[in-house]
């Protein structure tokens, strides 16, 4: 590790030796000092989010008189999901996940209007590398699973078909493990890429999702054995929608009737994105291709464009502003403080 | 990876099927939810930590409006945390310290009575397995440091010496840097760790420490960078004191006229620290076989006892929750719900 003592740090240290004393710093004063010394950089963005970060740390602190012993574990625990995540494994967005970080985030960014397609949580489990496959393909290789035939619409909110949308998908195997979750994983398995055709359709063939528990042998699965909460995801398909012009969609579809279908770890159910699995009939199976009698699902997507979604969003984030009675103004869509 | 799909598992998620429903949360209803079901333990501290942390991080997600791409940055800043920690760095400790927590933690932890040493910084340097050295032993072997007799004593509140006191010392090098900063450190140098004679004294032969920056080419230092926070923490030698029935003190010395001196990277500087250095004697140097001339720093430092502490520490933590309006009480020395 080389340390920093050349000129460039001499100069960069210029900076502060003429700001305002950090001495004596106590309880009271550690906050504000915190704050002042962050506010330098002259990106208002940046500098109101260390504001709150460091305010709402420190207050954390101060209300539960944090022990030295607490604060060690919680950097122990932040040090053991450094050390677990991996290309294919990301333990603090499953942390993220359990905390209901990721929902708040994802409904945040991505206000639906009312008809239009609810979001889900991403999930640690999506992979870059997933082939894009004709409509009508098999994306799976477990013969285990039990065979799904699944045909999907993708719209707009005046009920118009959207070609040409990039539709990621991707599952479990029948044992409740993504790809990436096998040790040997060789290629990418239940999980493609499908492009929207001119009348806005997608099908292919999958499985029936299973319920399955999330990574539960790193320290995010410890801690929620500690809480006496359980690990288990409901059955569901991930989904996520992208084309130049709409709000990016990541959703799943959740198969009513599980038993985790109201407590699932991570948070995502939505009863708009729970659906009932049908059988496929003859006229289907011989339109598709598919046998008779293997399991159906049927959805029919809706999309929101960009600017339906940033408008909706600036009004919903102006709305919560003004009764958290703070006074801010938004700057490419995002807050900072208002200081004129 | 082993996903846990066994009967542990299934018996652990009968815990919670019979819990409230988790359905379609928003971000008006996703906080309670999760604190309920973070809620389930029967530890009662746990289950406040919990409740305080998924507050404060749902709240500066909502204040903030944190944006998809903010938290993605966030989840690979975490990352590259996890990632560069090292038997010999400890990049979360780092960040805790330029972030202003790692102060805070120790002042709610350690509140010193008037008259004993204030507390600073741990640090993320200090190490295991320094020496054992006799009183009077040199703990550098850096030729190019300028000697410097330390010779010090320890006290109680009432002035009385505290005998057979554990004494941890660490300092950079002369170039800034601690031994486990060298990768080819193959021994502890510039630490060791000694024991307060009948008098209560202890005294070595080290360098008179200099300004260093802390390491900043991991993602603390880049945050720094973004920041225009330079990274340099003043002159200073590292002490930690030891000894059953007294409380833990965690200290460093710090020498007066550092251009760092009121700017420190971590926010460790107190007055009550800050020592002026003299030059040994004559009569110093035949007493303690040095060579005249050299850097002298003395210093008493007063200790509290375990029992002093922990009343003033429940005592402050008292008034300083009943000040915040929250209904807490004391139970092992750390607030919970008071639900009585």
């Amino acid at each position: 590790m080389s340390a920093n003592t050349g000129a460039a740090a001499q100069a960069q240290a210029q900076i502060q030796v003429n700001a305002p004393p950090l001495l004596d710093l106590t309880i009271d004063n550690i906050t504000p000092n915190t704050v002042r010394i962050n506010s330098q950089s002259g990106d208002a963005r940046l500098t109101y989010l260390m504001s709150r970060l460091v305010t709402h740390l420190h207050d954390f602190a101060r209300e539960t008189r944090l022990s030295t012993d607490e604060w060690m574990a919680a950097i122990e625990f932040l040090i053991g999901c450094g050390k677990i995540c991996s290309d294919v494994r990301n333990e603090f967005i499953l942390l993220s996940d359990v905390l209901g970080l990721s929902l708040l985030v994802d409904n945040i960014n991505h206000p639906k209007p009312p008809g239009s397609t609810e979001g889900s949580v991403l999930g640690p489990f999506h992979t870059h590398d997933a082939p894009e496959l004709p409509n009508g393909a098999t994306m799976t290789s477990d013969p285990e699973g039990e065979a799904m035939l699944a045909i999907c619409t993708v719209r707009d909110t005046q009920g118009r078909p959207v070609p040409g949308v990039k539709v990621d998908i991707w599952e479990t195997d029948s044992s409740g493990r993504y790809d990436v979750q096998h040790a040997d994983r060789d290629a990418p398995s239940e999980r493609c890429v499908m492009v929207t055709d001119a009348e806005g359709r997608f099908w292919f063939r999958g499985i029936k999702p299973v319920s399955y528990p999330i990574p539960n042998d790193g320290p995010v699965g410890k801690l929620l054995a500690r809480l006496n909460r359980h690990c288990w995801r409901p059955a569901h398909v991930h989904f996520m929608f992208e084309k130049e012009g709409w709000d990016h969609l990541v959703t799943a579809l959740y198969i009513r009737g599980d038993p985790y279908e109201t407590s699932d770890a991570v948070f995502g159910v939505k009863q708009s994105l729970i659906v009932d699995l049908e059988k496929v009939d003859k006229e289907t199976a011989a339109k598709y291709g598919v046998e008779e009698g293997i399991w159906l699902l049927k959805y029919d997507f809706v999309l929101t464009t960009k600017e339906e979604t940033e408008n909706l969003r600036d009004q919903l984030a102006s709305e919560a502003l003004q009764k958290l009675g703070l006074r801010l103004k938004l700057v490419d869509h995002l807050p900072v403080p208002d200081l004129d």
